[in-house]
């Protein structure tokens, strides 16, 4: 099974992006979709939260104006069951919705909203009491996820389960944490998939993307089947057709050489 | 315990290195042995054996003239008794001693030469067949050079077993193999170290820095304690690092921020 790329950056918190859609500069917007299309991404993530009133209209203008140039499934990122309603009527293509979580209210309206919708869900291991401590607490979330979206007509294939991990600079153990609880979830929970947003392990400290380039392979090789990051890194993808090569899924190493002939790897 | 770096790059097989060793430039070898140093090496590999007939000769010259401008150990890399002999005659400190095999001759000459003395010794799982292909093979073989090596007197702290796994380019398992066996030796055989060089995973393919790069985090979260690599190249000391942050041995983030902050780190 190769490893998903959900592209992470049309997202309004980046300032580029919420002035691009401030402005409905679709030139700016589509040419994010493309490029990271062309550069791997397996569905593109659309989050407009950074604007709370007008997080629907924002969201429906990005779905509309990115839908039409790319080939790849979007990822509508909202927690608000009511603009994922709204992107739901646009969209023409099965999309992977991010994210339900156990937080109660959460719970029940994402759950309905999905129930018998066509399409992939992170399902994030959070609830009313925050973000998880430990494996058995990140196992536990998960399973509660997943047997409820099953419940709901869910395949395990199309559920993906983010241990919603915090980052190392406020906890030294939450490197392995993140990456026992995917092998937890991955042993404990059969056929569902995991994810994570892996920026978020080098949050608070210098030199971000050095950390995200070395906490793949290590996350890739306790089991993780997707991650929302920048496609655009080259060193990222380095560490992605890299890590895919030492763990021997790239037969005849074709995978690689190709990367390496394309010349979009940092070396 | 911290990861433990062989600098590599004192080797006859390195042009510069060859040509410097033939002219007795003692200007370049001491400045390759100082940088390497600076660099964080733990220890100085020497490897004369470009050179057939004037191996000891040629060793013996780098000993004398890298020994009084460092403080770290050698590396002392000969398969030949009679180099390793005449070096020992000339070290100042505990060297690490690379290598002991489990080919008949050199195992029993490198034993008896080894016996009673002070150092780490570097054991390859290589035998009179050949490389070994399994991981059980890879432990057997751990298992005897250990066995053999205690039985001269050598604290299984000492003995750093060298897998000697072949390159993903000739078997695309080669790579897991490698990971597998690092975890074997260390569940299987308590208190022994386990080390490799580095690079020959990525013998045969192109961007081999990149291949590099990524196997080291994997092969440190499999119980690699330690490896022969390029001490100067600046994105495998991000790698080392940054690995160390991520599986929790570095506390505070001192030793990542501290490297971040010197400038040294590939970004």
């Amino acid at each position: 099974m190769p490893f998903t790329v959900i592209g992470e950056l049309l997202n309004t918190t980046r300032p580029a992006v919420r002035d691009a859609v401030r402005a409905r500069d679709e030139g700016y917007v589509r040419q994010q979709a493309i490029a990271q299309q062309d550069a791997g991404a397996d569905y593109l993530d659309l989050n407009a939260g950074a604007g709370v009133r007008t997080e629907t209209a924002d969201l429906l203008w990005l779905v509309d104006t990115i839908q039409p140039v790319v080939s790849v499934p979007l990822c509508i990122d909202s927690p608000d069951t009511k603009v994922l309603e709204a992107a739901f009527g646009r969209l023409e293509r099965p999309p992977m919705v991010n994210s339900i979580t156990l937080e109660k209210k959460r719970y029940e309206r994402m759950r309905d909203l999905l129930r018998g919708k066509p399409c992939q869900v992170v399902a994030l291991c959070m609830d009313d009491t925050g973000m998880p401590s430990s494996v058995d607490d990140i196992c536990r979330r998960a399973d509660a996820l997943a047997t409820g979206l099953v419940a709901v007509g869910f395949d395990p294939a199309t559920i993906w389960i983010d241990p919603l991990v915090g980052p190392v600079s406020t906890r030294t153990e939450n490197g392995m944490l993140a990456m026992e609880a995917v092998a937890g979830i991955k042993k404990n929970i059969p056929g569902v998939k995991t994810v994570c947003g892996l920026s978020n392990i080098s949050f608070g400290l210098p030199a971000r993307r050095v950390i995200n380039r070395f906490f793949l392979p290590l996350m890739m090789n306790h089991g993780l089947d997707g991650a929302l990051l920048d496609p655009l890194d080259p060193h990222l993808l380095a560490a992605r057709k890299t890590t895919e090569l030492l763990l021997g899924n790239d037969a005849y190493c074709l995978g690689f050489m190709d990367s390496v002939a394309e010349g979009r790897m940092g070396v």
